[in-house]
Parts: structure tokens; sequence; C-alpha cells
């Protein structure tokens, strides 16, 4: 094929044609070399958007963006090597509980995380919190902790997907992050990176998600597990309900301190309920249980016997966190003051709404996420629900325990949390958190 | 309204949404300060591009555009001032013969041109072809000339329609030139930034012209004398067909020659055809003339006088060039050489093909236009038709003569022209060239 401009391949995206892969590669090496300007992949991402990309085309973009920069192998390493990706919600602690968990069970969990995003919370920031835990490995350090406890968290180097790191920061400025092909581009080409032999999808949806709605959501997962499938990627997604925050926790020592109960048994039901089937799903897909039932048995094992706890407090040791943190708690960086608000009712009355977006947005108020690029994150304060969805509230009992610094800020949380708190007198149903689950 | 951010402008157009005046206002205001960024502008153009704009949208994107700039008003002007547009095709020089007759006929004509696009000659490029002639008046002489002869033929000032500049610059190279509403936008917007009081179109369609097919041309058309009348700008619009070459003559010294013969009385009847047309809505649109007919008998008087040819006299002289042009063709810049081609028909054939776009990216290889933006145009050279469409061609008959300075190119353009000629045993029947007339 003749080497096509950039404004002709934009053209031809604009007018729906599925583009050829010599031009899916044209587009991403011209991303990275500079050939495409920002102003021309702006034009061909807001095409793509409105126009449309097939599963080929999405898989070409895919593998291009991976190729994009170095790719990880891993052949020293004999253990299935497992990876889990959350599109992302709020409350969403269970990487920091599903890695150790799995490497107790027999995994390789070789994980890389981002950043909070908007107004859901980001694994990198939670792990920041432990005194002394560097996300930020060489090389060899990461690969020898592979070797020898099965398990690393840790954020995606310089020199890893640059074409997704440069269409990232375009699109979320262009109005062009919500396009499914785009989406799944951008996800799995930093997971297949990796290195990994399988990936479980957590695709949520709801209020507090990036898809509104169950039927994006379920569009996005099925197109996830088709991609990564055709890529030869085994991989499988559920799809998780994200109205109400996940847990009972908000804030970054504070979703700390709730993944190391769930590591002691003494987890939130939702929460666990979550944890265990992606879990469930990384042991079936690692081909280590035949099942989801027996599944399920071993990690409640593992998590009994203390063998995930002793997991995580390896983990810590060993990206330099103070490992005592596991049995102290007051080590992590923890507020001095906190107020509980109630939910001002003359009557009682059913819990029908705690909306995880609002609950997100307040907690980037308080300063547990970020406002903006260059805020920074205090890492004590967040929010304990006291109660959840569904729950009957009595007049003048507490719903919301915040944990704050900063008394100045405290007026304004309160003010968005009690728009994100609704309630009925009619009992609310509980809906099934996981809706679906989808396999390549 | 709350102030949006680019990006939020940018996702309600991509939605399908019809923006706010205010939005559209801040996208240019934005486009020309910075505030918005070329990589934003470009999204934009796409999801207008693809969504489309609605009348109202397009009308005060016009507005924006015309305004971001200096906005010219000729108050001094008491006869009617009229300006004519055409979208542009090859071998259309109309303006060089319209703006004299008109002024001829009793109408002030403040002409601003631009340079050739594409395939397709500009008239600044034309004029450049008279010695001496400058298309560059500061604001007095340009204001005087008009008082004094009632035309001027000039490109626009740097300090008029800024946001045009940079988004048509952008357009270029986005895939995002074809859009009628941006399409209407950037016409519009030049020419009532001109002072006009009325304005007539020359909307083209077919091979030679940016509108392939005649829907789109309508549609053109019909956007453009839309907006332009609810912006309170009488406006007609003729819609013509463009599928060979207008008239016999394709180069910017052979074009003012024919220009000269027409007002002369003795130009090709195709381009009278249309000129007179278009200048007859010129002097109806004006209020000189209440009725086709009566306006055309008064724009053949003005040739048979030679008024017409004295007004195209006193323009070169008063912007400088060389009046002796006007009696004595061979001070324009004219080529040392020609070579005639034929058909290489063994048989007599009817020519049923003089393909405008092959021909005009031939004249640009010659050297007649530009093949990039850095190109320097050699005034003398181009094609001279010796059939056109309909006619019998005998064996060994030639059909187009090229005058060449640069005898390397000779083979590379015969090559194109011969692709860009077709011939047929069955007589072409001709088809209409003004296909319909669009009033406000």
């Amino acid at each position: 094929m003749m080497k096509r401009l950039p404004q002709e391949i934009i053209a031809r995206k604009r007018d729906g044609h599925q583009l050829e892969r010599e031009e899916v590669e044209a587009f991403v090496s011209g991303v990275v070399s500079g050939e495409f300007k920002d102003y021309q992949s702006s034009a061909l991402l807001m095409a793509i958007l409105l126009r449309g990309m097939t599963h080929e085309e999405t898989g070409w973009l895919t593998e291009a963006m991976m190729r994009s920069g170095r790719v990880v192998k891993l052949p020293e390493i004999t253990r299935p090597k497992v990876d889990k990706h959350s599109t992302g919600g709020v409350g969403d602690k269970v990487s920091l509980i599903l890695a150790p968990l799995a490497a107790a069970c027999g995994l390789c969990v070789p994980m890389m995380s981002g950043r909070g995003l908007g107004h859901t919370g980001g694994t990198l920031d939670k792990l920041d919190a432990i005194p002394g835990f560097s996300t930020q490995l060489d090389d060899a350090t990461y690969r020898r902790q592979l070797l020898e406890i099965h398990q690393a968290m840790i954020g995606q180097s310089a020199d890893m997907v640059p074409a997704d790191r440069k269409l990232y920061a375009l699109r979320d400025v262009t109005g062009t992050v919500e396009s499914i092909p785009l989406l799944c581009a951008s996800i799995l080409s930093k997971k297949l990176a990796e290195g990994i032999d399988a990936l479980v999808l957590d695709v949520k949806f709801g209020r507090g998600a990036f898809m509104a709605n169950e039927a994006d959501g379920r569009k996005l997962a099925q197109s996830l597990v088709a991609i990564a499938s055709s890529m030869g990627q085994p991989t499988s997604a559920l799809l998780t309900r994200m109205e109400q925050p996940l847990g009972r926790m908000i804030g970054n020592s504070l979703e700390v301190i709730e993944a190391m109960d769930c590591l002691r048994g003494e987890g939130p039901e939702d929460l666990m309920e979550v944890t265990y089937a992606l879990c469930a799903e990384m042991l079936r897909l690692g081909g280590l249980e035949a099942d989801a039932a027996a599944a399920r048995t071993t990690l409640e094992k593992a998590i009994q016997s203390g063998a995930a706890l002793e997991a995580f407090r390896q983990l810590v040791e060993a990206q330099g966190g103070d490992p005592r943190v596991v049995d102290d708690y007051e080590r992590l960086p923890l507020t001095d003051h906190c107020v509980e608000i109630d939910a001002e009712n003359a009557e009682p009355l059913y819990l029908a709404r705690l909306d995880a977006h609002g609950f997100g947005q307040a907690a980037c108020v308080l300063g547990a996420g970020r406002s903006s690029m260059e805020a920074v994150i205090d890492p004590a304060v967040g929010f304990e629900l006291l109660k959840k969805e569904g729950d009957l509230i009595e007049p003048g009992e507490p719903l919301v325990r915040i944990h704050f610094n900063d008394a100045t800020k405290v007026d304004r949380v309160v003010e968005r949390l009690r728009l994100a708190i609704g309630l009925s007198p009619e009992p609310v149903a509980p809906q099934p958190l996981i809706v679906d689950r989808i396999v390549g």
C-alpha cells in the first residue's frame, strides 16, 4: 500500500471505512514520532469515537500501542502469571487484597497500576499511604521480587506504552474519552505489555463508574474480552455494579486498613464478594482450579490460615514499606479529627442512595483524591460509611464518619455528602453486585 | 450561562446537541486567542463535520468568524455594493470579466479574492500575471479607487477574519474541509466582512469542483443563501456545472487574455453564459435591473460599446498594472514554446470527456498552479482547449495546445492530459451549464 498522509487516514475513518492494519500502525507510530500532529490525532480520535472501529481494527490499535514501547517478557517465572484490571470505582481497594491472596494461592501477580482518575481512586495512591512503600522498582528488583514472593504492585515505567500516555492526555482534553474501541485499546495495551498469561477484568457500571448504565458496561466488557482473546490472551470479565461505594472505607490509609481487615477475614460482605469472584476467575484462568466453587474454597482457606495476610506483609516489606503496619494500623497516616454526620431525618427511613460519584467527588474536595493534576493527596483523610444502602436509619443515627485534617474543608464536604445521600420510607431491595461473567 | 471548558463544548457537539450562541462564540474567540488549542479545535471540527450544524448555529459561527477581525464599512459609497464568489473551478476567470462589466453598468464591486486552492485557479494569481498589477492596496487607496472607478480586486488584508485563516489551515490537514456548515461559515464570513450590500454566489459541482455531485452542490447553495439571508444579506446563488474547464484557456496569462477577449465581445459561449447570468443577478440584487432579460440587454450593451473593456483598462491602471496589455497581449508573460496534442484516434470520434479535475492537476504539474504551499507559479504556462465536449474529432486533429517553458515537464503533463480526455463513437448531448438559481 502507498503510504498515506495523516489527513488521508483521518478522511477514511471520517467516511466510515475500516482502516487497514498499516493505517492503524502508521497512526500509532506517527503519534510517538510526531509525524501525526496532536491536532491530527485528535481529529482522528473524534472520527473513531463517532464512526466506531471493528474488533479487528481495535485489535490492531491495541497491538500497535502495546508495541510502541517496551513489552515485558517473564520467561523465568513458572507460575501462571495473571493480573486483574478494574475500569475504576469508588472505594475499590480490591487489588490490595487480591494480589497477596492470589499469590498465596499459587499464582504470580505482576500488577502494574495507575493513579486516581477523576472521582475514582488509584491503587498507587493507596499504596503510597504505607510509610516507605515504593511503587517504582527497577527491572531487576521487580523480576527478583516476582520470583521470590510471586507478586509486585508497581506503576508502569516510562518506556512502556508511550502511545497510550500521549493519546490518553489528548483524549482527556478533547472530549474523546468515552469511546469503547479507544478505552479497550488503552486498557489492553497496558495490561498485555506486562507479559502475563491471562487477564481478569472488572468492568463497572453505574453512578460511580465511567460507564453509566449496564448496557454500555456490557458492551465494553464484551469488546475487551473479544479483543484480548483475538490477540491470544485468555481473558474474562465480570460486569459489576458501582452505584454505592464498595466496602466501608474511602480514602488512602483507610482503604489500606480495610484491605488488611479483609485479609484477616473481617472484611465487609460486598467487598469480599467482588474480591472472591475476581480472584476465583484468576485461579481458573491460571489453570489452578477447575471451577468457581473449588476456587472459592481455596481462597477462603488462604484467608483463614493467615497465608494471605502473610503474603501482604511480604509485599509491603519487599517494596520498602514498614511491615509493622499490618499489626499496628496506627503506624499509617491517620487524622487527628473526626466528625460524624446523620441524615437529619425525623422518623426512621431506609437508606436508598449512597451516590458513589458524589462520595468520590467529596473525597477529592477533602484531599483524598486530586481536583487537578498538581493537587497533593492527603493519605490520612477519607470517609467511613457507617451504613450502606438498604439499612434502616433511626433519627439522629450517624451515617458517615469524616476523617479530616483541614477543618476549613468540612462544610463543603458535608454539603456534597448530603446531596449524595438519599432516604426513602419504603424498604430498599438490594440489587446484585455481580451482574454477569463474560468469557472469551 | 457558566463558561464552559473547550472539552465540554466539544463533548456537546460530539453528542449531537445544537451548541448555544455563547459556545460558538467561545470557540471562535478561543481559536484566535489560543484558549482553544489546535488539537481541541480539530476535534470540534470533526464533530461538526460528522454531527452537522443547524442553520442557526452556522449563522452564529459565520458572524463570530466575521467579527474575529476588522469588518469593512463603506458608507461613503452611494452605488450599490455587490460582490460575487465562486466555490472554485478550472478555467474560471469570470471575476476578471464580471468586475469591470458590473462597474460599467452602475454597480460598485469591492472584490476580495483568494489564491488558487488544490487543482482550482485563484483570481489573485491571475491578476499577478499583469506586469505591475498589485493586489495589496492600503485602506485609503482602496476606498479612493472604489469611489473613482467603482471596482477593486484585492487580497484580504491580514487583519480581516483571522479565525478563518487559522481554521482553514487546520481543516486542510485534518480531513475537515468537506463540511457544509464549515464551508458556509468560511465563505460567508470573508464576504460579509467586505461591507457589501448584496452577494451573488456561483456554486459549482462536478468533476472539477469541490462538490462532486449536483445534490451536494444544491445543499451547499441552499445553506449559503439561507444563512446569508438570515444575517440580513441579500444573496442569491447559481448552481453551475463544472465537468469540463470553463472557456478555452487554463493558466494565468492565458486566462487574462481570454477575459479581455470576452470584454471585447469575442468570448466563448459557455464562459459568457455564466458571466452574464452571474452579472445579471448582481444587477438585480443591486436594484439596478428588475429582471434577468433587462439585465442581459444592459450587460451586452456595455460590452458592445467598449465600456466594459475600458473599465478593465481603468482597473489595471489604478492598481499599478501596465494598461497597454489590453491592446497588446504580447506584453503579458508568454511562453516561447507550444506543442499540440491529438487524441490518437484512428477514426472520427466525439469528445465525451474533458475532465476539469485532471486538467487542473496537469496545470499544477506544468507550473500554472501550486503543487505545494511553497511552489512558485509560472504565469506564462497553460493550456488552450482547441475542442470542447461534444465536438467531433477527426483523426490527427489537435485537441489541446500546451504553452510551456520547462520541456522536462511536458511528458508528465501529456500523460495526465491523456487520462483526462475521453472519446466516444456516439454523439454527446451537451448538458445545461446553469442548473438552477437559488434565491433567499
